[in-house]
């Protein structure tokens, strides 16, 4: 997820000081490693290349130090993957002793475009505070310049703005020490004998790894925040890879430390300077806290944890269903927010009534496990909630899911009543199949959604078309250049962005991760 | 001076490591005051404004905690004084938790057009990294911002280049720590009835406080380093204001510590990050050491320091005996430079021919005192140079003293003639009495040349004519809105900048604050 969306609730918190005491002890070990720039490169304007940028090898980056850049000199540097963490610059003077500051620039990016488009020309609505660049004044030199921010890039521009007509500036020694919780011994090697799927496989935990920090960040380049949904689809992707339980239970009790005083969970986290709910509510993200508890359970087993945060996952049911009207289907109305996907013109009630009857579902088979006396009730519940979608928004006519007055056809809901089980495998099967043939109304956007895709594929027994449609739309994302996956992909647009400028896109999102989750759980 | 002259000449250094462990051990106390904005201003393009801009108060700076600033939203701070030090800014976020790092832009001035004029546009020679800004992202708010330089200024500028759209900041404090080594306990308040001269005395000694740190700096917004020729002024100014004698010790250690293996002592000392001597050489600032050693040693009685510098205050007389012809005249070509003034098309000669004799008449007083044996020579020497002078440099059809091979009259000859007793007291008085008629040549472009114009005249006798002087200059600037004295004025000519602009040039500069040693001395 990202951080713009603009439903601002106010309300109150009641913080759980146990649950925050308990996510706190769980602050993960933090791995280090530096890393030090391959190449000194070029880009070039090109029209085959995303964004219209590519990159060619200039010089090793051995040959840095020899180069003594004065006022208008510019060098870019390839670190040759994709970087999370600090960046330290030794700088030293070359020619007379500097009788000026030295006054500097530095760009990061994760893509080539931001090498070569300039930040200055963005108009997109998000914050350009997210744009990685920094201008330093340097008083004396020589100076080990230790950046206090911590970066998401591959490459890196450095920029002399200025010295003095007597000395030029030379860079000795370029690194950054990359952090992550995410421990590489964890990792069993794939070998897998399908090529493409093994890079997308190492595509992918690149992705986890360098998202997982303190808490599962969205995006390590802008945001940086714990929100729920992404949590949801990095948790499952974890557990296939780093194994990482704690860091999920430690975001889960971080979910459930913050509630609003009617219990209802955030949809993100702020880390800093202290954890604070966000002020956006999205009806899906709440309930995802209800299968991401699920997931866990299954994957732990840890019944103390299922037991404790039970009734923060209960509650967020019970605060769901306040949203139906008599007909039992979630109302829309400028009250609520749904996420759902990237999709201004969706219609977010059928996937909305979907993804409730998905975690009611969910939370069934914790209250089974549990013993609680509420199953009978979500029995019941989702019993009426899919004959309520059955009845009202499945079109006879259109033999689609539709959703609002409009009567909308979006490949979302179609996905998530799969999903959802609101049909049977069969006529999941025939309605999935059907869908991708006929490709009617508004289709996916986002990797978000196209995990669901693949999900639904696999739960109607469709492995090998789920197997194609994570080349075609993974596996071109790595063709196109991906060293970790991106936030925003459509192959047939490959400059959409839904920020007004892909310069502000996150090329390294936590929610695009999960292709090995389907590879190595479901053995593609 | 300043620190663009490209005269460069490789040397070799040979230092002498008890001097410089003296200076080490000189390191003085600094004092530190906290100083709060007064006012929120605005500034405001007027014709009548020196550099076209004026200041008006829109409200008290106690309201700027109150005001929200948005992306593109800016305030103008004025401290009501010229100030050195480092700044501290506590910033706070006001709406939703902030999803997106503050885009901050800081921006200092000694003067309005510093607020007024982009720095965008600057287009001066001199390395624009001089210009005070800085831009911060700061991912975590509140926060307080400790910006590591130190600055010299009296305005600030805020703008906020980016928040998002669902928070805004507020400026809850923002102080500056000033720094100097200037201890105000010394100042005996002057009470003099003149208002006018009263202020141009409380400004010069701004001025010199502001340019006293840990050594006397040229001028702290731009270049901050030891000259040699500013050090001369600074220390006549302070032996009647602060009288931290050590400080001028420590200083003529520092230049003593670090000449070449012939003995020349540099224009000027880097001192960080290590004291370094700048690869520039002048011919009048090197000799410059002498007249420093002789005026420090009239106001202290300071015989061991005497004693231990006197053979390298020799020295310089010596190595620049080297660059007469035969006819005992200063030698023009490509291999030399001298400062003199900020003036293209001065010629040197004459002025350097002048300061010569006016340094081996200081070295005179020096040999006498020490019963040094180089008496006798240095005696006979100044006499053939005045002989040369006079024979070569004075034109009796022109009435004036000439220099270089054009014959050029310039006011910078005539005065140093006069201030090297190359003529008697009378024909000194005719002289310079004549030169302000009748306006020849060249005239001066600097505080630190009209510094020595008003020495003359009271060297002649000319004492209300150097009051009047004074007003003329240094009161005009007053008028024109110093509070500090400016490093270049022609009041003919508001915006004279020798580096293509304005904007770069220091606007609290030693050279200019020696009225103060005037009024006070002189009993003006």
């Amino acid at each position: 997820m990202s951080q713009a969306i603009q439903q601002s609730v106010a309300v109150n918190i009641k913080k759980n000081e146990a649950f925050a005491a308990t996510a706190e002890r769980l602050i993960p070990e933090l791995f280090y490693e530096v890393c030090r720039p391959q190449h000194l490169i070029k880009v070039i304007a090109s029209e085959e290349a995303v964004h219209g940028w590519r990159t060619e090898v200039v010089q090793s980056a051995d040959e840095l130090p020899s180069l003594a850049l004065g006022k208008g000199d510019e060098v870019i540097l390839d670190f040759g993957k994709h970087l999370v963490g600090k960046l330290s610059l030794h700088i030293g003077p070359d020619g007379s002793p500097p009788d000026a500051p030295l006054f500097l620039k530095v760009t990061l990016g994760e893509m080539p475009v931001e090498m070569g488009e300039s930040f200055a020309e963005y108009k997109g609505w998000l914050s350009r505070s997210w744009l990685q660049e920094e201008t330093y004044h340097l008083d004396v030199l020589p100076h080990t310049l230790h950046m206090e921010r911590r970066y998401s890039f591959r490459y890196l521009k450095l920029q002399v703005l200025d010295t003095s007509v007597k000395y030029k500036v030379t860079f000795d020694d370029v690194s950054c020490t990359t952090v992550t919780s995410a421990s590489p011994e964890m990792i069993v090697p794939l070998k897998h004998p399908d090529g493409e799927l093994a890079r997308i496989d190492e595509v992918s935990i690149k992705t986890l790894e360098d998202c997982m920090q303190e808490v599962f960040e969205d995006g390590p380049k802008r945001d940086r925040r714990l929100w729920l949904g992404d949590l949801r689809l990095q948790a499952l992707a974890n557990y296939e890879t780093f194994k990482n339980y704690d860091l999920v239970k430690r975001c889960l009790y971080l979910f459930a430390a913050y509630p609003t005083d009617k219990g209802l969970i955030s949809a993100n986290l702020f880390m800093k300077p202290v954890v604070i709910p966000d002020d956006t509510y999205l009806f899906d993200y709440s309930l995802f806290f209800v299968a991401s508890l699920s997931d866990y359970y299954e994957a732990t087993q840890d019944m103390d944890t299922l037991r404790e945060l039970w009734p923060t996952a209960f509650r967020q049911i019970e605060l769901s269903l306040e949203r139906l009207d008599t007909h039992d289907i979630v109302q829309d109305d400028n009250s609520w927010w749904a996420f759902i996907d990237w999709k201004d013109q969706l219609s977010k009630v059928a996937s909305a009534q979907a993804i409730l009857i998905y975690n009611m579902k969910s939370a069934l088979q914790l209250a089974t496990i549990l013993e609680d006396h509420n199953q009978e009730f979500l029995q019941l519940r989702i019993e009426q909630l899919t004959a309520a979608a059955l009845q009202f928004l499945w079109s006879d006519k259109l033999h689609y899911f539709v959703s609002g007055e409009q009567q909308q056809i979006s490949w979302a809901s179609q996905i998530w009543m799969i999903l959802a089980g609101v049909i049977d495998e069969a006529k999941g099967k025939e309605l999935l199949v059907r869908l991708l043939e006929e490709k009617p109304g508004l289709s996916l956007s986002t990797p978000y959604m196209m995990h669901h895709l693949i999900e639904a594929l696999i739960q109607v027994g469709e492995r090998e078309r789920a197997t194609l449609e994570i080349k075609k739309y993974w596996g071109q994302m790595v063709k196109d250049g991906a060293d970790t996956f991106w936030e925003l992909y459509d192959p047939e647009n490959k400059n959409f962005s839904p920020y007004g400028s892909y310069l502000i896109n996150s090329y390294c999102h936590a929610w695009s991760c999960t292709p090995s989750y389907f590879i190595r759980k479901y053995h593609l």
